[in-house]
């Protein structure tokens, strides 16, 4: 099978560093940018164009939701596979005569880590039972976790990403700017978040919930609530008080 | 130097089991839960008494915050030092004749899980430079960060805790409501909120923040709010609207 990847940012790498650490040849990256897709080129050993799309079997686009239908419009093959890999896009949204797929990658990606991607599960959709099978096979080969999943259940595993991971990066930045106003290390804090997360791999997090919140302790609560202002102390309040509400306290 | 405990929850029992495993002698848990104390005391072999506190140099006082006050006024002696172990409250809420000081563990402890003590970061103040010394010593015996610090810059300590952890469990929790909405596994995302963690450990917060809001991508934002209601979508559109302003976009 010729597999092309389109794109050059995080997913695109990782995806296509995944396939080619699990002996999978790639035909091509493409895209935009030249920068990036020399980077890829150079590091995995495959061929890249800004031009000239190859023809392949499967491609699989790695760009940002917005550009996904813009980019599925350049490829003009009608006898063969594409997928999309965006947790909240359905394969329509993919424009051509071609299959229409989705392959999505659950994880947070950025270039300069390097990740396991045995633990990546990966959720799959496509028209007909031959390429989900096509598609699942060729995950299984990265991943331990493939499974199918239809566009309405993908927008909820982004949706629940989108609390678990980028949310609560969010609350490490709050965090920071907390310990950097008053000149603490935020290294202090890693072994606790550490643990935080160490937890709920043992532990149902509600049962774990810990704090002024749960404690109904409104002494600490308002003593917080004058060390912060604006967005800080808007979520602040807002997580508290759904804390509360979780454990029905008053 | 004799050291009594006073407590039996969480932070009592991981307490006494890091001075355990650092041959540090305990001479007595003393609290009013005699199921739990006599847990403690026979799995550190530790006597442990709810009625006749025994005298001692050191008495440490881990018990909820709303208690420490009048569990400080059992302590009848003068001669010893006190330290209360809470992150949010001034030495000064000990009432006694005695030396004052606080000893705080910055960690979220469950019974139920093992904690490698070494990491946890112990912050002291005492009244003198004769007790901070003591209290520092003891607490360098179990941990390999032991700092200096007083009641206003404990606060803040204990309220970057709340957003790092307390906060981000919370997270977890709403998470998890999201996902057993739909019968997805949270297992599932345990790679990815993994992850999340250990990407901190090498990029700054800031610059590791993904998502639909940091990308300003407004159709799966108003997306998300249509599958979201009540708290978890106060929560979404808190934090959405905080890390648009971190990131400065409209």
């Amino acid at each position: 099978m010729q597999i092309v990847i389109i794109g050059s940012g995080n997913v695109a790498y990782h995806l296509a560093k995944a396939f080619i650490q699990n002996n999978i040849h790639l035909k091509q990256v493409f895209g935009r940018n030249e920068k990036d897709l020399k980077e890829i080129s150079q590091e995995l050993n495959i061929p890249y164009s800004t031009e000239n799309l190859a023809d392949a079997d499967l491609y699989i686009i790695c760009v940002s939701d917005s550009s996904v239908e813009n980019v599925s419009q350049l490829i003009t093959e009608k006898n063969c596979l594409v997928a999309h890999t965006s947790g909240s896009l359905p394969k329509e949204i993919l424009i051509g005569e071609y299959r229409k797929s989705s392959f999505y990658p659950l994880q947070t990606f950025s270039k300069s880590k390097e990740l396991d991607y045995s633990k990546i599960p990966f959720f799959i959709e496509a028209e007909n039972d031959e390429d989900q099978k096509i598609l699942t096979d060729l995950a299984s080969k990265i991943s331990e976790n493939v499974m199918k999943s239809d566009h309405e259940k993908r927008k909820y595993i982004h949706l629940t990403a989108v609390f678990a991971c980028n949310f609560v990066n969010h609350l490490f930045s709050k965090a920071k700017e907390i310990s950097d106003s008053q000149e603490i290390p935020f290294s202090y804090f890693l072994p606790l978040i550490d643990e935080t997360v160490k937890k709920i791999h043992e532990i149902e997090p509600k049962s774990a919930q810990t704090g002024p919140a749960v404690r109904n302790d409104t002494r600490v609560l308002e003593l917080h609530e004058q060390l912060l202002q604006d967005e800080s102390l808007k979520i602040y309040k807002t997580m508290n008080h759904s804390i509360k509400k979780m454990y029905q306290l008053p």
